[in-house]
């Protein structure tokens, strides 16, 4: 018999637990055996005394042991890749960054959650293609990775149970915010879902959950140790998310800026991070490429049809409809309009944000349901010369009154002034 | 709608909660609108960050407003006292200062709990009186206090619901040790139950949950602060637990002990405690007399007999036979013998307290079921000279085995040394 109680204690006193200890507690929990009341005490009293890296470790070990794993190499026969973010607004980039390495002859296998928040997860901007299958078996989901060499689907249920489990309870009990909870949170699901390589995008700055790059760099290096402690590639980009990623926010507009990308037309930041992104990936396969050769070929993807082509593949994979003239449009299209000429010095990611949610792009509560061709698109971004009179940004609503509405809260994401800000680039930091 | 999980993260980050915001929040974990979780993981950002006075208040005011309140004075027409313990082991002081401040002619009313740990509470010690009824309604409870001047009873199930739901959530979540969580507790009840003034006995030592006489006073001083804020008029008696306290620890044989303390022969240190609580209760009565004529007049029921009257016509007004004879008694009787001569430097209160436990006269689960009749008579104490043979202390028994077992332990916990320890006396600090 486990004794909780006793664990928490040891915890809150800042004693370090063996792994058998950490393990045995997650999975009673997991087993229902250990009640809510007291994995909260401990989530909390881990929130003041941390978890050191063997703690961290047997807890992301426990949460994979709770449930299936895939085999996904066993079961192609090949190195598969895989990319995560930490989520951030407008960032579309694990929808371009698939096709590419696809296109590149590396297959790419990953398993993604729904987003709770401003904007839509990747399972919501998919699911605004007509016909697009988010829910396949697992048996499905291997055998589109060996056959088109591309699978984006939701995470199957039978994966990492307690960090389900666990997650739901940190997000009501102000446990959400520490670095191990987190980092084995998230590498729990990645190491169970099969990949071999994993890129990493920690999103850092005022859009992202890590608000400094200290933060950002912290829980990147505990990513790294977990995945390689698992036999799995790590590499994490720490990228800028002080304004929103790319112009669009909001799922089907998303999706066209996808496509858009996939075919050299993106907006530089995600253009850079996508082509970063797949480089380090075709780094990490069984090409046998370097970095920079990684890059070149993720370029030449884009400019040679071979990226779409693959994205196009890939959707009519999961029953999508492809075309972009297939994804559905927002009836009230609104300008923002600059109010004084100057540089745009900031553009609230946040706030972006949340105009695309209150516009319905975005969930507030598990019920809600997404309006997939509502939102922003942020035509000026930090850095740009704006005139008078200029269009900032466009709002994509289903009615007047929310455009109005939301094209206000736009307007007040620019800050307009007469001094250009430092330019940094999107990729801030890469730890391999 | 309380958002509960807001106020946990304000809480983790050390922010002070408005009174009204700690009152909605225990009300509505009282109602069931707050799960379990979100209130251990709220005890656990207390234990870190701590309540302030304001909040400490306001917890202890919501408790009470969870439940019905006894309007004490207002049924009987006097000034009615109480006294309560932190805990100890041996401690039988309220059920000789009842019969005392009674035989002096002031009302005792106490509501008491069940003991879990090493021995049993005050209630069970009183159900070792054959026929005794712990349970009475509040109106019996009122009228025997109005009667009979004397009531102790279990507390009523409808007063400070919350206090019994948080304290059952804080004992498995490692959340009971914070100053403010255990004043308000105690003082909620103490407040709801109705007495106008109140001695409470810090006890302070190994054997007790304040260690130090530091956290103790913190102690003391938090829960005469809500005491007066509540309009009560509170003494604290700040008492040595290092050593169990008089000689008998175990229900029956505490029953003994007490008897024989009403009539003037109980041991020195209880004696000096149940005198000292005496003095203070008729001092805060309304009998207009100081702490020294109180205690004059507490010594004289002793020797009078009046004390011992008094405790038989509140025995038997609860239903108990009031005879010594009528106690259970332990069919095995072991002698605790020294092994060598010299002085006891030291005896731990944790140590019989876990040996009595082991007896059977305490509970480990709230389903357990005391024997009555077993314990632990420490004859020799703190300081006192023994000769190499000397009987220590007696082991009452179920049983030749567990007699054996108890009495290594007792012996265990017995320091035989040279050099004579600092003497000391019970009451260490009193803070009015």
């Amino acid at each position: 018999m486990i004794h909780a109680a006793e664990l928490i204690r040891r915890k809150r006193d800042g004693e370090r637990l063996a792994g058998d200890e950490v393990a045995e507690l997650v999975l009673a929990y997991a087993r229902g055996e250990v009640p809510d009341y007291q994995m909260a005490a401990f989530c909390m009293a881990v929130y003041f005394q941390g978890l050191d890296g063997a703690e961290t470790s047997a807890l992301t070990d426990a949460m994979i042991a709770s449930g299936e794993t895939i085999d996904l190499s066993g079961g192609i026969g090949r190195k598969v890749v895989d990319k995560h973010s930490t989520g951030g607004v407008g960032d579309k980039t694990s929808l371009a960054v698939g096709p590419i390495v696809a296109a590149c002859g590396v297959p790419f296998g990953k398993m993604s959650g729904r987003g709770l928040g401003h904007t839509g997860g990747t399972l919501d901007k998919l699911e605004s293609i007509p016909g697009f299958r988010v829910e396949l078996t697992t048996e499905e989901f291997v055998a589109q990775v060996r056959e088109v060499g591309l699978a984006i689907i939701g995470q199957s249920a039978n994966l990492v149970p307690a960090d389900k489990l666990l997650y739901g309870l940190r997000d009501v009990t102000a446990t959400v915010d520490n670095v191990s909870l987190i980092a084995a949170s998230i590498m729990s699901k990645k190491i169970a879902a099969g990949a071999d390589a994993i890129v990493l995008d920690v999103k850092v700055g005022g859009g992202a959950f890590m608000k400094t790059l200290d933060a950002a760099r912290e829980l990147a290096v505990m990513m790294g140790e977990l995945g390689r402690h698992a036999g799995r590639e790590v590499a994490c980009l720490l990228t800028d998310m002080d304004q929103p990623l790319g112009h669009a926010v909001g799922n089907a507009l998303e999706i066209r800026e996808t496509i858009a990308t996939l075919t050299g037309a993106g907006p530089a930041d995600l253009t850079e991070l996508v082509l970063a992104a797949s480089a380090q990936l075709l780094a990490f396969s069984d090409l046998a490429v370097d970095r920079d050769e990684g890059r070149q070929r993720a370029a030449a993807a884009l400019q040679d049809g071979s990226a779409l082509a693959a994205y196009e593949r890939w959707i009519a994979a999961q029953g999508g409809d492809p075309a972009e003239e297939a994804l559905p449009s927002a009836p009230v299209v609104r300008e923002v309009v600059a109010p004084s000429a100057g540089v745009v010095r900031s553009l609230g990611a946040i706030d972006v944000g949340m105009a695309a949610l209150r516009l319905g792009a975005g969930r507030r509560t598990k019920e809600d349901v997404i309006d997939h061709a509502v939102g922003v698109l942020c035509l000026k971004k930090r850095g740009d010369d704006v005139r008078d009179g200029d269009v900032l940004a466009q709002v994509h609503a289903r009615d007047e009154e929310a455009a109005q509405a939301a094209a206000a809260d736009v307007l007040a994401a620019y800050e307009i002034g007469d001094e250009a800000p430092r330019p940094s680039s999107i990729v801030l930091e890469t730890i391999v």
